[in-house]
């Protein structure tokens, strides 16, 4: 099974996959600062939830090593000023605050010299990157269960091994279903504005194999009518405390279509998605961008010129429509506050 | 207020306008055969199912004029063989297949000479281009009070002047509480994968003045939530016996969310658009087209080489979730097979 490479820290700099080229050409850029980082994020070069974690950390690492004062106190400014960045180019994605605050816990340590403590944070991006990869693998396998032989499997976005430093994780179960000899099929929504399903997941479960079938956003309730949907699974951006989900825009009509059909509504991602300090869906911030993305498709204006678009890119689920969480350490049916608590509450 | 000319019928020829070089470019085609209108209807140069069906009428009026043996018998042969060829170019729509049938009722009329049966042809392709501008007026008239001063009016696809020989169907209140000075701000669903709502919806909208906001069709529910919509209101493709609504992919998942948010959900259409021959939503054939409309943009690939869509043009709304029915002739609350045959079973 082919699984693209997103990233990797390497001599030369921090490489990652250009996500915004796919899928008409795979190009890795090489990144040497953390405002190059940045960029690669708020461009969508790099996305992807779990990805982002990862990268945001190498980004601080890479801040580390830049060119300065040889002080630990030094690094540790410039690993300070690194997070601060990093952390506002995406806001709704929790995972990487989560990446970025454990980054810099390092620093917060006592270190005996400025190398020492750039070692460690070199160490703990990778780190971040080994969990992550492990992470997914924990989820295909808690999710393999809801992908028996025979399955069609509705996804939107992408939140595959593209997203992610792994196999992914709303198709983990899928890939380590097909492994395992397994018959499935994946209907992928295109998701607009940005086509991440079109571009993204159809191009990686192509090069893995799976057999796959695009859609465009509108067309899921008809096709859950169809018949033919075994389950839908979904990634995430943030789940709140009571399981409220924010996943990308387009999340929650699925949802309501879903539970229309008696179509069971999963959503699979790391633990360290939940943000158990946000009480419910009301209180994540929901990220606008440009409406320009709407409004011009390949720099070719789409629409009447001086309209106006609304572009949010994330939407809230509420915990009601969700028939079961998955993450690396295990699943949670019905999620609300009481059973998230249970799990997560520490 | 300015309203777009869709459709002429001048000694030069049929000439209609472009749709789909919209908004980018406002160009007219001059059609002189049945077979460039077919082409016109089947590249969706002219689309919206009130309009197709004027100019499918004018098609056959054209072929009537084509050169050929010059006798009634001849001319009657030409028409039927012009109807054939248009009723095949878009299955779902019933008012093309019900402008169709007016004209070769023509030509089963006795007529003492080809030129009269001609004439008659192209009076009643006329007439039918007449009839739908009055019947988009009576129906501006009929949904005049489902859009109060301050109305914010979710539609999808196009359902406007567009569609039409006159101010559109859907749209056509709007348009009326435009004029009439309410306050009406309209969301407009950007309709995947052709854009209709982005390209024309937004476009003649921006062009009368009107207000107007696009989002992607992912994006619905969510505005929906947000809780400024005051009603969703939708054209037709064909409606069937019990009210059950074929109308553009995207529809049925709008009008689950919007029951979903306690939303009313309109369907704004002329009573041709009525197939009362047709049960229910089940035995309506749904056009399936061609994938390459969701696998590239502007001639360029967006998906991975060798992927398959399933690109279905139509979805069919149960009567259920429908809360009223407009046409020429009043509104019908709650459809369902009864109230729909005390108004047109007759």
């Amino acid at each position: 099974m082919t699984i693209p490479v997103t990233v990797a820290w390497t001599p030369e700099g921090l490489v990652v996959l250009d996500q915004s080229r796919l899928p008409g050409e795979e190009r890795y850029l090489t990144l040497h600062t953390v405002a190059e980082v940045a960029d690669a994020i708020r461009d969508l070069r790099v996305r992807g939830a779990p990805l982002i974690g990862i990268v945001g950390a190498m980004g601080v690492a890479l801040a580390a090593l830049e060119p300065g004062d040889d002080s630990a106190a030094s690094v540790r400014k410039r690993a300070d000023r690194a997070g601060r960045l990093l952390v506002s180019t995406r806001p709704t994605a929790v995972n990487l605050r989560w990446a970025i605050d454990r980054m810099l816990e390092v620093t917060q340590r006592t270190m005996p010299d400025a190398r020492r403590l750039t070692d460690s944070l070199v160490a703990e991006a990778k780190a971040i990157h080994a969990e992550d990869r492990a992470m997914c693998d924990a989820i295909g396998q808690h999710g393999l269960a809801v992908v028996p032989d025979g399955s069609v499997v509705l996804t939107h976005c992408n939140a595959g091994s593209l997203a992610t430093g792994g196999i992914g994780t709303a198709l983990a179960p899928v890939y380590r279903a097909h492994e395992a000899g397994r018959r499935v099929h994946v209907i992928a929504d295109e998701t607009r504005p940005v086509l991440q399903g079109g571009r993204l997941t159809m191009w990686e479960l192509t090069r893995a194999g799976v057999p796959c079938t695009l859609i465009a956003d509108s067309m899921a309730a008809s096709r859950l009518r169809k018949g033919d949907v075994t389950c839908v699974i979904v990634g995430a951006d943030r789940i709140a405390a009571n399981g409220d989900t924010a996943n990308k825009i387009g999340t929650y009509q699925i949802a309501i279509a879903a539970r229309h059909h008696g179509v069971k509504f999963m959503v699979v991602a790391p633990s360290s998605t939940i943000d158990m300090a946000t009480a419910d869906g009301s209180a994540i911030e929901i990220e606008l961008r440009s409406p320009d993305e709407m409004l011009s498709f390949g720099g070719k204006p789409t629409v009447v010129e001086g309209a106006g678009a609304w572009n949010p890119v994330f939407d809230v689920t509420p915990h009601e429509l969700i028939d079961a969480i998955v993450t690396e350490k295990g699943v949670i049916e019905h999620p609300d506050a009481a059973s998230m608590q249970a799990a997560f509450g520490g």
